[in-house]
C-alpha cells in the first residue's frame, strides 16, 4: 500500500483532523489545525495528540524508503515536549536518519504556526514484509 | 485542582472516551474500551490512543503525590509498543518511581482485557508551582 | 555462545571492573564496585557507567532467552537518572519485559548498595541469528 | 565552572582517552579514539562508551548555554545505535535544541571516521544552580 494509502487508514488521525502535507523519499509532514477537542486543561494540544502526528508522520516517513508492499509498526518511540503546544496550525515533520532492512530510525519535528518547535521525537520503526502487512 | 478535575480537564480523553478508573497515592489508572475511531489501518489501538492515555495516567501519578495546588507537564516520554494493541478494554496502570521537588519518572503499562501487555512508557513530569498551574 | 562467554567479550566492562552476577531465563544482575575513575567531577558514578552495565545487563536478559547460537545487539535505550549515583557497590538488575522473535524489550534497574534505585531503563535488543553472531 | 573544567572533572571520560573538541555557545564536540578496551565482543565500541561521550557532550553543550556558576546533570537520555561503532576516530556532536530555566533538551551524533552516524542521542539536562553547583 502507497504512503497515502496507509494514511487513510489511520482513524486516529481522521478523527483529530489531521492532513498528510507532504510525501517525499524519507520524509512525511503531517498537518493539523487545532481543536479545543485536541487539548489538555490549559488549552495546549495534548501530549498524545503531539506524539499521534509525530508517530504517524516517522512510521510513513520510514514506509516511503521500504520496498513496494511493506506495512510498517511503530517498535518504540521517545518524544520531547519542548513548549506547551499552543497554536492554530501544527506540522510534524519526519525524516528517516537510517533506514535499515528491518528498523528505520526517524527523527520529527512538530513545529507550531511555522515558527516554533513544540515537540521532537526519536522514533524506531519496523517494517512488516508483504505477506504480514495487510 | 485534584487528579479528578485536571483528568477533566482532558479533553483529549474525554475524546476518545477515556476513564479515571483508579487513584491512589503514586497510582493513577486510565481505562479505554476501543472504539473504532482510535485505531489505526489494521484494526489495533493507534500508538498515538495507547501513548495518549499512558501519558495522561503518568502525568496524575505524578501529580498525586505533589503538593496541594501543583500543577503537571510532561518533559518527555518513551513507550515501546510490545505488541499490536488489539482487545475491547484497555487499561494504562500509572506509577511513580521517583518523586522529587521538581521532577519525577513514571512508568505505566497498558493492559488489554487484563491480561496482554502491550506498551510501556517511562516517561518524566515536571511540577508547575501553584502560582503557574491554573 | 553463552551468557557468560558474551559477557567475558565486553572489554569495556572488564576496564571497569563489572562482574556477571546473577544469570537466570529472562534477568541478568551485573555488579559493579565504585571506581574513582568510572566518576563524573562530583564524585558519583558518571551517567556513562550507570548505563554500560545496565546495557549490557538488558542485552544479556535478552540473550538468555534466545535460540541457541543468537547474538544481540542494542537497538536503542533510555535510561532515567533518578539520582546521583553515589555509593560502594552497585548492581545493575535487568528483565525481559517481552521476547519477540526478533526484538526483545527489557527494563533495568541499578541499585547503590542494596537500597537507592538510582537509575532505570527501558531498552530494545535485536537477535543476531547464528550465522551473523560470530 | 567552564565547560573546560567540568570536562576535567569527568574521570570516566578520561579513562576511555576522550578529549574535548570543541566548544561554542549550546555545541560541544568529544572526541575519541578507538581502543580495544572499550569495545564489546565484536570489535565495535561498546553502546556503554557511545552513549558516555554523547551524554557528556550534551550536558557541556547545555551548560554552555547556562548563567556562570552553574552546574549540570543528566535526567534522561535515550540513544540509538544506527550502526556497529567500527572505526577508528569518533566525535560526538551535541548541539542545544531547547535551552530552558531549568530544563534543556540536546541531541548529539556519534561519527565514526568523518562520515558514518552510528549513533543518536535525545537528552534532558538539569541546571543546577551554582549554589548547588559544587
Amino acid at each position: 500500500m502507497s504512503v497515502e494509502e496507509i494514511f487513510a487508514g489511520q482513524k486516529l488521525l481522521a478523527l483529530m483532523g489531521a492532513e498528510l502535507a507532504r510525501v517525499a523519499p524519507g520524509e512525511v509532514d503531517i498537518a493539523l489545525r487545532f481543536r479545543d477537542d485536541l487539548a489538555q486543561q490549559n488549552g495546549a494540544l495534548h501530549a498524545g495528540t503531539v506524539a499521534a502526528i509525530a508517530d504517524t508522520a516517522c512510521g510513513l516517513a520510514a514506509l516511503s524508503l521500504m520496498p513496494e508492499g511493506s506495512g510498517v509498526v511503530s517498535v518504540e518511540f521517545k518524544i520531547n515536549l519542548l513548549l506547551p503546544a499552543f497554536g492554530e496550525n501544527f506540522l510534524a515533520k519526519a525524516r528517516v536518519v537510517r533506514a535499515g532492512k528491518t528498523l528505520s530510525v526517524c527523527t520529527a519535528d512538530v513545529i507550531a504556526d511555522g515558527e516554533k518547535v513544540v515537540a521532537t521525537m526519536l522514533a524506531t520503526m519496523m517494517r512488516r514484509p508483504p505477506s504480514r502487512a495487510s
